[in-house]
């Protein structure tokens, strides 16, 4: 967490939260030490749902499930109440939060508080160089189909592979496809005292939905002097 | 800055920081106020070269300035004193740590904090969602060549371009030409004091080194109930 999250949620009267259905949820974890008695907290449970993901229905409703946590946090805007929404990992990349802020922020003022992204958390943890000089990284959600997968993964880019979940296999095809088995890394958990760091030939399958893969870029440029290693720890 | 680089900062004895030849180095500002007289501080101050970027004489120049960088902190390190080397953004990404890295953490403990990247920065700064569900994102440096640039950008992936500086010009021209200049936001010094959030149009060319183009994924995932908004701010 940054120095400023922690000056924002001391100043904040309600933190808000996502969490899945029946679970604590990540992020009050990060924040248990930052909570007092004062705050008020808004746990927003994602609906069960019975539709598969990407279908409509399911749409339908995480839109209704987004546009009512909505109206709970305007309760407490139009009471003159700040509220925190507190995310894990980098708000404006693939964050929940995000939803909050298409269907709030024209109404209420408000101010994103940048976070750590799950890969900068990983390649930390891993002590792994991602890019050097004029190479590019390529963030790809697992649930992207295979052949595009393993086209991304021929590009010789830095890969990083968020969401990776059930997808898991899919994603070692491509790279395996691709001749860029080697070097991936599997993260899991990055920087929580459970992480786990391991090659991605050995990685389980399916893991956990917040688990990344990190490729760094198969070629260093032109213009460095080192080229990356793969890291000794 | 989070709060685990402040803890460390205030275990380090020594703190290194990079800075461009003549100038402060930006991270001392980030840093200032956890600095104290029991601190060592070590400049890691790159060379003035004549050679152009790029060219063998510079790569060659910067190889010197890493090592003899990496030996210094060396000495410190066989003496018991840690060190911490302060980055701007994220170490793994594009970071002058890497270099360090590579010449040090197979003879010594070395531990990665993770910091928030530019970029993160960035879309914060700007309250700008940059991917969707299942959306991709390139992570371009400003270097890459007009060919390569306009590639990336007709993908439809949200893009962040890196490290802009005097390659502005070339960037606006592949988004142009790409039809994506419409949604393209150029931030400067994204969370300093003397920020600058511009539309790309309207960006200065050439802008400074630390200076990002965003342009978010051109397609809402189908997964997604709600469509990318352009910030209200």
């Amino acid at each position: 967490m940054t120095l400023k999250a922690a000056r924002v949620l001391a100043e904040c009267g309600v933190v808000a939260h996502f969490a899945a259905s029946g679970r604590p949820g990540n992020s009050t974890l990060t924040i248990a030490d930052h909570l007092t008695d004062v705050h008020i907290v808004e746990r927003l449970e994602y609906p069960l749902t019975t539709e598969p993901v990407g279908s409509q229905q399911y749409a339908d409703a995480l839109d209704v499930f987004y546009t009512e946590a909505a109206q709970r946090l305007a309760v407490h805007l139009d009471a003159g109440r700040s509220v925190a929404v507190v995310s894990e990992g980098d708000p404006m990349l693939y964050g929940s939060y995000m939803h909050l802020h298409v269907r709030l922020a024209d109404r209420y003022h408000s101010s994103v508080v940048a976070g750590i992204p799950a890969f900068s958390g990983a390649t930390a943890a891993a002590g792994l160089p991602l890019v050097w000089g004029r190479d590019h990284v390529r963030i790809v959600p697992g649930i992207t189909d295979l052949a595009l997968l393993t086209e991304a993964a021929i590009s010789g880019d830095a890969l990083v592979l968020m969401k990776v979940g059930r997808h898991l296999d899919t994603v070692r095809t491509a790279l395996t496809d691709a001749g860029r088995l080697d070097g991936a890394v599997y993260v899991e958990r990055a920087s929580h005292p459970d992480q786990q760091i391991l090659p991605l030939a050995e990685a389980p399958s399916p893991a956990p939905y917040f688990s990344v893969i990190l490729v760094p870029a198969a070629s260093t440029s032109a213009a460095q002097p080192s080229p990356p290693k793969v890291p000794s720890s």
